[in-house]
């Protein structure tokens, strides 16, 4: 196996790959593979409510709230919050820390009024914005991305202002406690720290749904997955299923506080080696940093190549950082295990012996 | 394993299963899973590119369509389709055959003008209501669902009327030869004769996109789609592997012409005990029976569940009709293999002797 760093769809538990593709095969209680059952039979109705309920357990999820499995990933809840909660004459606040961020903006203005209430555009989101005294009596929500896989910059507490707050944890889902009850409505699209691609998770207070009187298409009505368990029509029975034994897996290594503190200190041996090794730098203000993708460059810009590959000689794949920030990417979610942060770290030791 | 009756998510070929679930486990060639690479990264662009190719090769898709891997199955379609082509002051035909079109009618009338040309609301669906003299300047398209997976009915030849023709395969895509020239936008859910659940085909005319004004989230406009390759955001990568598969399962067995001779040959079998049989009736007109799912009845209603029980010694699962029916459903898309539609004759013949 290769040391998968890919920023998503990424990696997963080996134990949950296992067991997805003996589930692929064939469930022998069933005698069928999970691949071909229905989605009203009771095995895919167990694993339906057996995924709701480990999300809900994983984040202390208020009774009400609901938890929903859809498609389309976060690009899609781009629309989908402001078409449910932003009525036409209203304003949603939005926090711009990049790509993600400038994307959920331009769908909202589909909708609504939207003001842009910070921004770090202007150091190519390699910092997180300070959010002023803003007027929250003027806004529907808030809006702001949680964790900005292309930059490496991430929050690390909870927003806690006087507004309906919303959230994209897409990729730090399950990567760290949180208070739940902050936010309306937390989205995330699956491929970084839930599962494959191809389901969203959706928790949602249900108070905020049904509150405008715009027409909405039933499938993109919150109100319809509610009252039908995520299964008005056929969802995504194997993205769910090894998001599912994904979740389980967090619960196995004690829950979301047990993996904080696993992930900050997977973060730390990589960032230590990226602040003591004299041929890279980190990208992002110290206090932004990502624990989640931990961006950074080499001094010496003609190096970048040879260092790929050089990781590669490695089995280290998916470093290469995004076209907009250049350097390197090391995503380094849930699944990731230590070891293989230290093959990189030893790898950029030997790199520096060699190129220093 | 079973006798895999179910109407959907339904039998997939044993080999399809085998394959799939190995590369879940490993790729050798990458040295990851399936489900955990980049949907950037050659391996999976190049599943992409394939599994587009391989739908165009077996319906001989021409030159001026675009082949689309989506999300949302076919219930994001009955919006998707008016809000894209369907103006505020246009009227869209309908035809109702039944449940599925029943809902793509109410998903229209959000976006225009809808006329139901024909139904076949009166018997319960049970047969395929006759299109007389429409006027089809007057409509900007007309909408059919090829095949009703819950009555049992089918369209066995293209619909050929002057006039923009949108057509929901969802539960009969290839499995049988059609003239896709015919249609401006051909729609199917996965989950019955493609793959697993978790992406929907969409085969459309690229001249009819972009032609509105209306406003229309990036995600849910073909145009975007049509751009990106299905690659806009992380498109739902397994399911669309494991439908690159099926489609080259279909490729070998000829391709769509050898599988509706297999599949007239597989369900002939059926009909005809149905037919023999004078425990059992078929429930809708002849000329309507589909292919795909046989709905038929026991003469004496108290032995349904009897019947139901013999199934399940047998190992055949899923043959309970649906609610809105009763009675019995077969369904035997192009993976089901006959070896297995002749255990359900054997039980039916059987049950003939013991309670005849």
């Amino acid at each position: 196996m290769k040391h998968n760093f890919y920023a998503g769809p990424a990696i997963l538990p080996r134990e949950v790959l296992d067991q997805a593709s003996k589930a692929a095969h064939l469930v022998e209680s069933e005698g069928l593979s999970v691949l071909e059952m229905s989605h009203r039979g009771s095995f895919i109705s167990n694993v339906m409510d057996t995924a709701v309920q480990t999300a809900k357990d994983l984040l202390q999820v208020p009774d009400d709230y609901e938890v929903l499995f859809l498609t389309g990933g976060a690009s899609s809840q781009f629309y989908m919050v402001p078409m449910n909660i932003l009525g036409d004459n209203q304003t949603a606040a939005y926090i711009d820390t990049g790509v993600w961020s400038t994307k959920a903006i331009k769908e909202a203005k589909l909708f609504g009024h939207v003001d842009t209430v910070a921004s770090s555009s202007d150091q190519n989101f390699n910092y997180l914005p300070t959010l002023g005294d803003i007027e929250t009596k003027k806004y529907r929500y808030l809006h702001v991305t949680s964790n900005n896989t292309i930059y490496g910059t991430q929050y690390h507490t909870d927003l806690d202002l006087d507004v309906r707050q919303v959230i994209d944890m897409s990729s730090d889902i399950f990567s760290r406690t949180m208070d739940v009850s902050k936010y309306d409505i937390i989205y995330a699209g699956a491929q970084k720290n839930m599962g494959p691609a191809g389901t969203t998770l959706v928790i949602i207070k249900k108070s905020i749904v049904d509150q405008l009187d715009r027409p909405i298409p039933t499938m993109l009505n919150y109100a319809t997955h509610i009252k039908k368990n995520s299964s008005f029509n056929t969802p995504p029975v194997f993205p769910i299923y090894v998001s599912m034994l994904t979740m389980q897996w967090v619960q196995k290594q004690g829950g979301v506080t047990a993996m904080q503190k696993i992930n900050e200190d997977k973060a730390a041996l990589l960032y230590d080696e990226i602040d003591r090794n004299p041929l890279f730098s980190g990208n992002v203000a110290t206090d932004a940093r990502s624990l989640m993708n931990v961006t950074f460059q080499i001094s010496d810009q003609s190096l970048v190549e040879s260092f790929l590959q050089k990781c590669d000689q490695h089995d280290i794949v998916g470093l290469k950082g995004h076209r907009s920030v250049g350097g390197f990417r090391a995503s380094i979610y849930n699944a990731m295990p230590k070891s293989s942060i230290q093959v990189l770290v030893d790898v950029m030791q030997d790199f520096e012996k060699s190129h220093g």
